[in-house]
């Protein structure tokens, strides 16, 4: 197997383990022996287990000496909640450390280093992008900035209508994007509302769905007290309130808990609050092939009143979902700051 | 050259000629030699002129006898404003037609009959569906309902405004969609906008930018009068201003005036008159990464009030133009009946 196919299992590994980690980066490791061969898989355990090269070195046994390790991230040099990824590398006797991206957490970082220093040949930047954009995006944003990252998603119809002038709006979307939004759901640490939505919709706030496993922490923003028998007070997922009108009281309430990816699912007004605070890093929107021309928006209030000081966005990925259309973008400042 | 290179060719030729040739279709004619060699080439004249088929046989001349005349449209065997082109082609003696799709005109229509009556090799169907979609959709549908086709072209951001809260709108898209738009314009026969647009932002609603050698008609629609100095008033291109609220008459006056093809360029107020008529059978979205969280929406009064009744539609095609997402769909109900 050569070293570009190792790292695209290593990623995969990586991404099945997303929404376990957090706060640690979901990695993901593959050890080839020194023929070139296959001889473990790893990814990063649920916090407090073991890291992802620890995983797949125990699978590779003495089969890892004189051999390559491929792994998402550079492999830690301290010792946290488990000892450091480097001194499981150098008993294993691996020849070449090769890595996607470079941690820059400074606690975690200089694991390069230590490596190189015990003679290990140490690569990186193979497949950096696809790691950074991907599976590692959100724990990157918040080794960068402290705060977790935040996509808003949406689902509106083309002409931009969360719900008809009636105020009915179930389903504006389609079941392949409702679908793809609980796959979400189960991939991410929290899922963030406004009271608005809770008393408006009682939404249940869970990933539904084949495959779910586990759920994410439900967040619910506003000083409105939720009534009794609201379905985010039922056992299915642990909700905390948050009594504040601050997104950063939200993020560090959040970041405190070991949040890392945040699902900031609406409505438009907390929607409008964390954009204008500049806390909305990615905007996934599902745009359903409908026509409305009446009803409620996806976004109230940004802070935004002529068309000079629009929030800039850059589309990274437009694509099809069912029969509605996927555009996922970031916010164009936030990019250029990390 | 094979078959299906040349009907390649014969779209890209009748596609050079869209905008020019209505009430007639434009069409795009390759003859090919016995051997199958290209031997002439053409496409649909201005009114009054030669059809595709002819200008074609004159460029091969002796060559085309024996050979394969292949044409996006079933030639036609009646005598208009020009002879019908079953005659020519039998008088070049070819041996075989290829046409991409069948002429629903029944005035028209029977061309294939003539010619195979006369011996010669006929088949229907090669890239028929690029076509019917492509240069011949909005001349089919004109064909079936008797309606020009019309196109719903607007620009918004990514939450569905067009403009912000204090009113500017310029831009909101982004120069390579406006350009886009510009070629757009000389390619269709008029461009329609309500009296609120032209009192509102003064548009010149002419095709500006390189290769443009020609204007769209252009047509306001609605009771008030326009002001003096309107630029809609210039002579830049010719305009009529139709002084109804009713859809189906601006489509009866464009019909009488020859236009096949039109494009609706809003604003929100005639667009959701003509959505509510049920007579925008594509719509075209230039969405542009942008928030803004407050402003007029793209679409008003389209006769929805509850979200099973939205317009559905289908979407035919989603892509980017410069930064801008660009989404292309039909109208649900609109396809059926076509
Ligand atoms: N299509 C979609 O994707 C989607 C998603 C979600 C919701 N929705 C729709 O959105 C509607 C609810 O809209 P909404 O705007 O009321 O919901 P919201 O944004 O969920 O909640 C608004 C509430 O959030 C609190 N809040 C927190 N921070 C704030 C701040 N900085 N500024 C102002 N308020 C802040 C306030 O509650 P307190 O007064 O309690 O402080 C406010 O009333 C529902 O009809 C729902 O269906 C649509
Ligand atoms: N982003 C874009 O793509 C785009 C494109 C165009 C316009 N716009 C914006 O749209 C705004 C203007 O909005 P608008 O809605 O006033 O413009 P509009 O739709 O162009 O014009 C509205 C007018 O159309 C007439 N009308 C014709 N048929 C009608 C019907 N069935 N029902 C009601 N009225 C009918 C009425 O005029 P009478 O009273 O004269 O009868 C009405 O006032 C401008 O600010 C412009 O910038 C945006």
């Amino acid at each position: 197997m050569n070293l570009d196919e190792a790292m695209a299992r290593a990623i995969a590994a990586s991404a099945r383990v997303r929404g376990t980690t957090s706060p640690n980066p979901p990695v993901g490791c593959v050890v080839l022996d020194a023929a070139g061969e296959l001889v473990g898989e790893g990814a990063t355990r649920p916090p407090g287990q073991a890291h992802a090269e620890v995983v797949a070195l125990a699978r590779a046994g003495e089969r890892a000496r004189g051999g390559t390790a491929v792994v998402t991230l550079e492999p830690c040099s301290h010792q946290g909640r488990t000892p450091p990824c480097t001194d499981a590398l150098l008993r294993a006797g691996v020849a070449r450390v090769v890595h996607a991206v470079a941690d820059p957490n400074p606690k975690a970082a200089g694991g390069a280093q230590v490596l190189r220093a015990a003679g290990v040949v140490v690569e990186s930047g193979l497949r950096a992008e696809e790691v950074a954009l991907g599976p590692l995006r959100a724990w990157l944003h918040f080794a960068r900035t402290g705060r977790p990252h935040v996509t808003w998603k949406y689902a509106a119809t083309l002409d931009g209508r969360t719900a008809a002038e009636d105020g009915t709006s179930r389903w504006i979307s389609s079941a392949e994007s409702r679908a793809e939004v609980h796959g979400l759901r189960t991939a991410i640490d929290a899922i963030v509302v406004g009271t608005g939505t809770v008393l408006a919709d009682n939404p249940r706030l869970t990933a539904r769905g084949e495959g779910v496993t586990r759920q994410p922490l439900r967040v619910v923003v506003g000083e409105s007290d939720l009534p009794p028998g609201s379905h985010v007070l039922d056992d299915e997922a642990e909700t905390v309130h948050v009594r504040t009108h601050d997104p950063d009281e939200v993020l560090a309430e959040l970041a405190r808990r070991g949040a890392v990816d945040v699902l900031l699912e609406g409505g438009p007004t907390l929607a409008g609050a964390f954009v204008r605070a500049g806390r909305v890093d990615r905007v996934l929107a599902y745009v359903a092939p409908k026509l409305l021309g009446a009803g409620p928006p996806a976004l109230r209030d940004a802070g935004v009143s002529t068309v000079t000081d629009a929030v800039e966005l850059v589309v990274e990925q437009v694509g099809m979902c069912g029969p509605d259309v996927r555009v996922s973008a970031t916010i164009a400042a936030t990019t250029s700051e990390g």
